[in-house]
């Protein structure tokens, strides 16, 4: 896209209230927007980088076979009570609002339980089983604090997928699969190195639930990391028995903060059991389904990668979760500069390589601040001199070296970047 | 994709309490479930009709010069009140909710105030002008009955666009422009025929607005239709000065129920001046932005499609919206039918032509039934029959005649339809 026709700005200041670098970079380069403290709006840029997050994950969740719905924001106060889960006691992030005729509605923090009901429509016979769905939803959550920028919001969104499955055997494979599944998405948007699967607290059906912890200061968790076995512990759970259990030793950790960008969760049959979610077996027997919930928390990881990235001079964007591949800076006045660039521009454009072009009437410092600001991966400089050498200048958002390089070896190099 | 992998079935019965046929028919179909009144989960073949929808949206707001961002569903109060939109008598759909600290926050059903409120932050100079952007978005509607299925419902998508222009002309310009683009849209949906530029009424600011109307009997407004001149008056608007005005004669009038599936408003500068939103000329004065509000229902508008193309045996899904083009039927158990569907499944899907392979061992009756009740454009049947004849059958949902053809110019009739 051209710059000149893009809406938002680049910006030296964030509103003095924005506390954590995150959110301080992103409303800076003009991706998100704040509302009020936790919400946050996301501009054209920042939508990008969403749905490429989300076009990996979605990548990953068909491969696992999964079917993709959407489920609502207002959710039913009864069905809630079935699970004693309504209660702010119990759950004390509900947002809760009421219908006209006075009855209390609750507002997405969690699909848990209207999927499961849901599916009392759907399954019946064995023959139903294995169910995958998944979806990508706004959700709701009235957090107390909310000071970490788009890691933690009171609004954001999430990608949560819930496993139906006939055995304990049955889940425990696509069980295994799908922690497989959240590592291949890690890797791919560029976390994959920094990324643990983290021995967590299981709740009361098993004794751990699987965390993917990235690690960072800007992480509300603590893990202890064994690097050798990429194997973690959170601090939660943490105890010479788990060690011994896990066989792991105390001497092989190290303490870290870490964000949740993943979570991966066996419910076994207790919650089919209380919202009577049943099946029948070949046998003529009736079974409760064995229930898992696996959630990835969209905007929360692209503020981690934000986070993580990020340099003195700006975002810095992993190629797959990027806005754009290419920031094209044409430099000085000259119309065969301009001529040149608007035809790289058009070529790069057909070629299906994204491209910020900035096209304004503006210094080259200018350009190149906002280049270093947004992140985008590669900057080409068209300028008089490239033009005289009839070459264009290539630099990496993480190098500091230059290349000049001609048409046929700059589409060639940025083919092979972009794959 | 594959029956026996699609984890909805097709139902006989609808909940006792949904009395719109639009509702009745995407739950037996399995394309949406009933959370509570008003309030409907989209499975996946009603998710994939929303994304056709979506696209073909998406495509006409970006030739407009259309930028994608999504806004928040909290909102904040105070802005609210600055334009005397928060208290429930002057706007009696809100669902609202408090923070942890106590303070109320609106859940969105329009986002005209925090759009406007934000461009103050990208909007200085006349060079900043014009700004088109766009979003597809959850809106929630606290509306007292909600008895039209996903035609009015408490929480349903909604594409908004907000024009901010200069001038009064370059206003109107893009709101012809915008007039056009939705024209288009309703075209490319299949709804064209039925559906009608209608002047209603404007508010402060210009004396009409203009809606879409799209004749059914399950719409909730009334409308005077010149089929001649392809316009309408809303009921709420006509009288003799209103008809002499347009040029209309009362005789050339129509009643008819419709439902409204787009409005396109002009704002003027009103709420600008209320929020502050200003910029500067060329000579240096200081002017508030012209506003324009567009808003499409996309959920409301696949309701729509469903009341209208719907027969006695189910749905009729127009191809551009259908989510899929073909549903593929296999009869009997014979493996080299099998094969053969298999086969003819794996090139369809090669082509990008949309398939729902119906592999299930069912009855011929109950996969044509189905094929029907799902409303899918196209039927191909695989039988002991074609095989012999080394044909296969083909058969538009909206005709009773079948087609016996071979191969190529099976796929050769399927790819002309889906252009």
């Amino acid at each position: 896209m051209r710059r000149s026709q893009l809406f938002t700005k680049t910006s030296k200041t964030f509103p003095a209230d924005e506390t954590s670098k995150n959110a301080q970079l992103l409303i800076k380069a003009g991706f998100i927007h704040k509302e009020m403290a936790g919400v946050y709006a996301y501009l054209p840029l920042g939508l990008m980088v969403i749905e490429n997050i989300k076009r990996i994950i979605r990548e990953e969740m068909n491969s696992l076979g999964g079917q993709e719905l959407i489920m609502t924001n207002l959710q039913s106060r009864e069905l809630w009570e079935k699970t004693d889960r309504w209660d702010d006691k119990k759950v004390d992030i509900w947002f809760k609002t009421k219908l006209k005729n006075d009855s209390e509605v609750g507002l997405a923090w969690s699909h848990e339980e209207p999927i499961t009901e849901m599916m009392k429509s759907f399954i019946a016979s064995y023959r139903d089983l294995p169910i995958y769905v998944y979806q990508f939803q706004t959700k709701l959550r009235n957090e107390l604090r909310a000071k970490s920028g788009i890691m933690r919001s009171r609004e954001f969104v999430m990608k949560d997928l819930y496993t139906y499955s006939k055995t304990e055997e049955d889940h425990n494979k696509i069980y295994d699969q799908a922690k497989k599944a959240y590592m291949n998405v890690f890797n791919k948007v560029g976390l994959g190195d920094k990324t643990y699967l983290t021995y967590a607290s299981g709740g009361s059906f098993t004794q751990f639930s699987h965390e993917f912890q990235t690690i960072t200061g800007a992480g509300e968790d603590t893990v202890f990391v064994d690097m050798q076995k990429k194997l973690a512990v959170n601090k939660e759970v943490l105890s010479d028995e788990v060690l011994k259990q896990l066989g792991l030793q105390k001497g092989d950790l190290e303490e870290m903060k870490a964000s949740e960008v993943g979570n991966i969760f066996s419910f076994g049959d207790a919650k089919s059991k209380q919202l009577g979610l049943v099946y029948t077996t070949a046998d003529g027997q009736e079974k409760p389904v064995v229930l898992g919930s696996y959630g990835i928390g969209v905007t929360r990881l692209m503020g981690v990668i934000a986070e993580v990235f990020a340099d003195e001079r700006g975002l810095v964007w992993p190629e797959a979760v990027a806005p754009a591949q290419v920031y094209l800076a044409a430099i000085g006045e000259d119309a065969k500069v301009k001529d040149k660039a608007d035809e790289l521009y058009n070529l790069l454009t057909e070629k299906g390589i994204g491209v910020i072009y900035d096209d304004r009437d503006e210094r080259a410092g200018e350009k190149f601040a906002d280049a270093d600001l947004m992140g985008i991966p590669q900057r080409i400089v068209v300028s008089d001199k490239t033009l005289a050498a009839d070459k264009f200048e290539l630099k990496s958002r993480t190098s500091k070296d230059t290349q000049q390089l001609d048409k046929e070896n700059l589409i060639k190099k940025l083919e092979i970047i972009s794959n």
